[in-house]
């Protein structure tokens, strides 16, 4: 093993390897070949913005993982992976969105100069960068090897972090109350929304003394009065306006890990109702971090918030968090586990979530959330340190 | 057709849709389902980072097209498209991520219910949020209807920009020559490359007087020394050094629009190769440039930059450059035309690329490139405006 500036120490990746082969063997499979990106970047160190292209890991039993793309993204592979120059290999332009070519005939050719071609082999058959196209291309170049669904098979082995990881995290949580505590700043009638996204930005990205900021995987999300009652809205120039409510739901990024963090600036005097609403979230919040413990379940989580929300007489279903760390756009989530009723996924120490129990109403949107650690005793740890209310400015 | 607060004109959506109807008669579809985020915001203006789950617009022949995805994105739907309110259709919470249902359920039931159960249905087979998965769910719960695949036709019908969106275009462009000169200014040695970095977001994301910067589909590329020599490879917490090239590629962004632009910069004294290299470079561009006329093709192009670089004894094969316009995260070009020798597409007025003739070299990489629009006579126009030249700096 060749360790180059990868972020983490060589035991850490066997750590991932060995977890990674353990839930391939219990599959029953020969093979897996990861095209999320942040798999690829947890198990090999491969660091880039070239996932717009094919490129994945090939996971094997006995062999250090392969990792195959674009030729100039293979020399960012030498320059990112931990696996010596021959696990790093490439296929040539002329696969760019090409209509003749597909980059999976070179990697079926890859699989049988492997013995693979008879292989049972799984595949993310639900990940952003795996296309329908691509999954129908390698197995009709591929018609005596067997393919099985792998999707979230990598991503479970991330739930519980180690101890390296848990340190990257901590780190970004730093440079997300710095960024959040920007955004509390600054927020004021008259502000443009994207001069104020701009600051938010430049804060992240500078990070925190020697820790330096990466690229989030979700943009600054900042939507105020009405476009905050849906919850994906992007920022524009419009300028902040008396009366409304803006809620924040940034991260910071260190070394691709994040910890996510939302909190809801009013310019003016908030309704009653929001009031309440507040003092109904908050409340929840505490009931569901006391009922994040080792041994509970996520479901748990979820119920101990909503019983809080029932008791105030507020309706809330749908999901409330996620476990989240090394991520690559266009999501922080890990795409596993969920903070919902229906999930019943046993907390263990080392889990990161991000607990989002956010209130979507029908004239505005109250988002106040936490980054949490689950441990070995007692409540989860909140990883961010921005005081936890609805912040109220004139 | 209700209009809300759309970037664009009635008159705008009309032609769009109209040109795509057109495209799907011609292929024999009875409708289209499209999951490209660029295209689903260019047929109905829907903005919002939820591309991140499983959402889409269909379009048919006869009726306006409906947008559907997760039902808090419904809400944002409804803030950001022309479409009534009955054209804004969602799946519930339990839907996300989950083990047991799958949102394509949810659509198959939409198809259904719109008369389409036994239709010829185009989707996009080759994009990075139409998953292998959802593929296989989607044509499971309709065993009746046929499917194809219909992977950029709405791609192919951007290609050539209308007069508002040529206007945007410019726009983003002011932006990029902002981005583009702070990057100069700011690069010397011992500077932190995040720092830089943060400061290039800052001025794009304010943006110039009343159009604010939005986020551009790409994050900035500003790799030096070896780094430059893989193409992808993201920012760190390093400082500038003595004696390294850096290539800066960067865009501004006008509500979703790009116009990308690279320069280079060398702290010290260039070697005599690289010195040579630029000249090559900068004379390839200028053929470049004179080839890039309505009725060539954009082989042409590639064919007369290669010719000069032939001449200077330099190689470069591969893709030189793709359209721009409309994007979303992962990538800014439109995947239809490339500009290289082997692809024949006919040069219209209106068409937008990103001339891309960056040279990657074994020990630094040099990039110059272009945000080009094509004219109705003579050669094409460059729209941003930063002086074309390898920058020096002590």
């Amino acid at each position: 093993m060749i360790q180059s500036n990868t972020p983490f120490s060589t035991a850490e990746y066997n750590r991932r390897l060995a977890l990674t082969r353990k839930a391939i063997s219990d599959a029953g499979l020969d093979a897996i070949f990861v095209t999320d990106p942040s798999n690829q970047a947890w198990l090999t160190g491969y660091d880039g913005w070239s996932f717009y292209v094919h490129q994945g890991v090939l996971v094997t039993l006995d062999a250090d993982p392969i990792w195959w793309g674009r030729y100039m993204d293979m020399m960012g592979g030498r320059r990112t992976c931990w696996m010596s120059h021959d696990h790093i290999v490439s296929y040539g332009d002329h696969f760019v969105q090409s209509t003749e070519f597909h980059p999976m005939q070179d990697l079926a050719q890859l699989f049988k100069s492997r013995g693979l071609e008879t292989a049972k082999i799984g595949v993310e058959m639900e990940n952003y960068y795996y296309s329908a196209k691509a999954h129908a291309v390698l197995t009709a170049e591929l018609p005596n090897a067997r393919f099985f669904d792998a999707t979230a098979i990598v991503n479970w082995q991330r739930l519980v972090k180690s101890n390296e990881e848990i340190g990257f995290i901590r780190k970004a949580a730093r440079i997300t109350d710095k960024v959040v505590k920007t955004a509390i700043e600054r927020a004021e009638p008259g502000v443009r929304k994207n001069d104020l996204v701009a600051d938010l930005f430049h804060a992240g990205i500078t990070g925190v003394d020697d820790d330096w900021g990466d690229y989030p995987a979700i943009v600054p999300l900042t939507p105020s009065g009405l476009d905050a009652t849906a919850a994906h809205l992007t920022w524009n120039g419009a300028p902040m306006n008396t009366g409304e409510a803006t809620f924040f739901e940034l991260s910071g990024c260190y070394r691709r890990y994040h910890a996510p963090l939302s909190r809801t600036v009013f310019l003016g005097t908030p309704t009653d109702d929001m009031r309440r609403a507040e003092e109904a979230q908050l409340e929840g919040i505490e009931a569901g971090l006391n009922a994040a413990r080792a041994g509970n379940l996520t479901a748990d989580i979820a119920n101990a918030f909503m019983g809080v929300l029932k008791r105030y007489g507020i309706e809330r279903s749908g999901r409330m968090g996620y476990p989240i760390g090394l991520s690559y756009p266009p999501d922080w989530g890990e795409r596993t586990a969920s903070i919902r009723s229906e999930d019943t996924t046993v907390l263990q120490a080392g889990m990161t979530f991000h607990f989002m129990p956010a209130l979507w109403m029908d004239s505005w949107g109250l988002e106040t959330t936490e980054t949490i650690l689950i441990r070995e005793n007692g409540a989860a740890e909140p990883l961010c340190n921005v005081e936890r209310q609805l912040f109220v400015k004139p």
